[in-house]
């Protein structure tokens, strides 16, 4: 039988299991595994005991690796099922997901406690998992990995050659993780990433995360004076650095929204017009985007949908800026310095070095003879981007759209997720991110939830995107 | 005799006198009236004591008037000499100056106690007399009191009616000045008040202070979106206020230097000719002028000389400004909010409160509609001008010309001195800053000195500029 043959039994299996999944999930979720909190280690290693155990009873070679930090739980599945399945060559996948949750502050929000995980019956009959960890990322990851048991238990194999990389450190920063890939990188270079730490679109429709913007963050110090001034003494006559810098940032944008530093659209590339229509058909207004946080009005390229402005298109932000008197009341100095922090959203192929050369050029250009400038550099990092014809994607997509009964959405992601990077520049594979959160799922924050619905759909909806993989 | 023809007496006896005078000046030297420090308030009153005791002396029926800090002292010179001298009408004057002194820290930089004053020969045979208050502003206060002194000792008697207000508050912000001022109004109102607490064009050329720029400062506070934001989730879409405010404060200023705020430039006179032409005879480079503090390009107003950017013409200047993340590293932060302190200094006719009005519509012409703007209002004060043709000013111009042998000049401050806002507001009266403080006298600084021969020559050139009003 083909891996699709078997895909009922196996959706089956998942459907009748779901109260001992469930059970599963609750024993992991007791485990206050809060990785940036040095008086949790002990639990965070227990919380990778308990999902190297679990590994290994579906017939993962498993090992917990010490690193600086928390352990990292590697399991393979020793029978590249996919091998034994003729000349298809299906790819070998490389899951990841983390074991340990964020704090639990303010306690006193919760309304049960953290730890002890529970279903809750919402007033519209929804059915939620409340705890620390419910969502992110025990109940995501526990998705893959419940869908992964139920193949073993209706075939006796696993569907693909899967391994596994379930952290410890993803809620203070991965900073063992870095270098852990890289010393790793032989065993863990795969064809394909997988991981499950991303949301839905809504309740009703899916979605896979194929682009992360890149960043360029930059600061910026001018100087004028060599001291500050009194403004009633050398008002009129001295340079003021804020003026300048104001000049400068002005500048950074052209009216129409766009950034005027020559050639930062360098390798930019514009949506296929069928992804675009998809966008669309989305309807993300800017009331309902914006007027979350008391905004309703686009600020950024003019001709632009906010979901093109927020996910696919690279932006100009000064994130902090700071000079001269800022207590209260008066004081009526022209200061010899102000500083400022920007940062460049990045997408497609515009290369960070480049971008961060241009920004330094522009800022120079427009400097008066009796100012200075120095820069400092904090982060440089490319665009990352599935190809929108990749066919782990196409084959992702049909098994979602399947599974929702509603065609599945590819977005990008506005924010970056450094280790999928390094999945790309470090071990050379894409990643698909496929999750099953919702907006209100208070992911940090007190009463963090899971849908009943999002955590059973979800094993169901990795058990689909297996089988499409493994044809 | 009238009075000019008694000056060549008074002159011989100031220069035979001058050993007692120095004498006289080091007794109050020697007292630590340090005003802003209330430990010295002892100090302070037996300051103000010691300057009561000099002037009754002299003939003044002379008053320590408690205030809530330190004390005023008030000298009114008993015979109005210039009644008896027949219908000239001289002006009856009051003159201002004040008994405390800065702080001396850092101590350790001073070369010998900063009480005990002494004199010290220079390198390149200057004498001068260095002490805390050596020059501001006992030196320069005692060179009025000395001139006086001398017609006293001549002629009997004072040559002007004189009242007389040593305050002790000038170095702590003159707390208590304003409202003594308004509560005596009716005594203190005279013809024209004389200031001896500024300083000489250079060490060869007297000046008269006879312009101080007005002051209008603004506090301006941004908000967009109703918190800080992620920008990897909102940049792009989301209105970021620096950008917004970097808009507005870039476009304060035009390209040639000028402010673009409408009807900024109502009320701002140009300088008559020949002051324009005595200005420039000046020949204040922007090296000279700008290269003391690492600067050598002006930054205002094209087309105008440094000495006329910063005495004589308007400015608007950003004196402060902070927003987002400004702390160590990168933080990829949207902020809410930004806030500036902008302020104007105003000239001739200017109207703080049409400019303050004028700056906000500037503001809000300039916000988008997602953003919103508040204002804090936190000076407000015309500027102040006696007018080129005073026949005081005139008179004190000779007279001054005539002690130093080179043209006076009369310069335009560029800060406010605010009780000379209020001589002019609340008692209707112009005055005549008239001071021979030098460049390098350290004012504030440890070594504080004035010049032997500053203080001799000055003392020197209010006896002919009193000899001068009294014709």
């Amino acid at each position: 039988m083909t891996t699709s043959q078997v895909l009922p039994a196996v959706l089956d299996r998942i459907d009748r299991d779901l109260d001992a999944s469930l059970e599963r999930l609750f024993a992991l979720l007791r485990i206050p595994s809060i990785s940036t909190d040095p008086a949790f280690a002990p639990q965070c290693r227990a919380a990778a005991g308990s999902v190297a155990a679990d590994l290994r009873g579906l017939g993962f070679e498993t090992t917990v690796r010490p690193t600086q930090g928390h352990p990292v739980v590697i399991g393979k599945s020793a029978n590249g099922a996919a091998d034994g399945q003729g000349g298809a060559h299906p790819p070998r996948v490389l899951f990841y997901g983390h074991y340990d949750v964020q704090p639990v502050d303010p306690l006193d929000q919760w309304q049960t406690p953290p730890f002890e995980p529970r279903i809750e019956t919402l007033d519209d009959g929804r059915k939620i998992i409340v705890a620390r960890g419910a969502c992110d990322d025990k109940g995501q990851a526990m998705t893959f990995i419940e869908a992964c048991r139920a193949f073993k238990a209706v075939t006796g194999k696993l569907p693909l050659d899967i391994t596994m990389m379930i952290e410890g450190e993803e809620e203070c920063g991965s900073k063992s993780l870095f270098g852990f890939v890289r010393d790793n990188a032989g065993e863990l270079r795969r064809d394909l990433a997988l991981v499950c730490d991303t949301g839905m679109w809504n309740a009703e429709t899916p979605s896979i995360t194929t682009s992360l913007r890149g960043l360029v963050y930059e600061e910026v110090r001018l100087t004028c004076a060599d001291r500050d001034l009194h403004s009633g003494l050398f008002g009129g006559a001295a340079r003021n650095p804020i003026h300048v810098l104001a000049d400068v940032l002005s500048a950074l944008h052209k009216p129409d929204g766009s950034v005027a530093i020559p050639g930062f659209y360098d390798g930019v590339p514009e949506l296929p017009p069928d992804i675009k229509a998809d966008l669309a058909g989305l309807n993300l207004t800017p009331e309902k985007f914006l007027g979350q946080v008391g905004l309703k009005i686009p600020a950024g390229e003019k001709g632009r949908m906010v979901i093109e402005q927020i996910a696919t298109r690279p932006t100009a932000e000064v994130n902090g800026i700071i000079g001269g008197y800022t207590g209260e009341g008066a004081k009526t100095v022209i200061p010899g310095k102000v500083m400022a922090k920007v940062s460049f959203r990045l997408v497609g192929t515009q290369d960070p070095e480049k971008i961060r050369a241009a920004f330094r050029d522009f800022v120079r250009a427009r400097l008066p003879a009796d100012c200075t400038a120095e820069f400092g550099n904090f982060t440089g990092a490319p665009a990352f981007q599935v190809a929108f014809d990749n066919p782990a994607l196409v084959k992702a997509r049909a098994a979602l759209s399947d599974e929702w009964g509603k065609k599945a959405v590819t977005v990008g992601a506005g924010g970056s997720i450094p280790i999928v990077g390094d999945f790309k520049t470090v071990l050379g594979m894409d990643t698909l991110m496929v999750g099953f959160a919702l907006d209100d799922d208070r992911v940090h924050s007190p009463n963090e939830k899971y849908d009943l619905k999002c955590f059973h759909k979800g094993i169901r909806s990795w058990a689909r995107i297996l089988a499409a993989l493994a044809e």
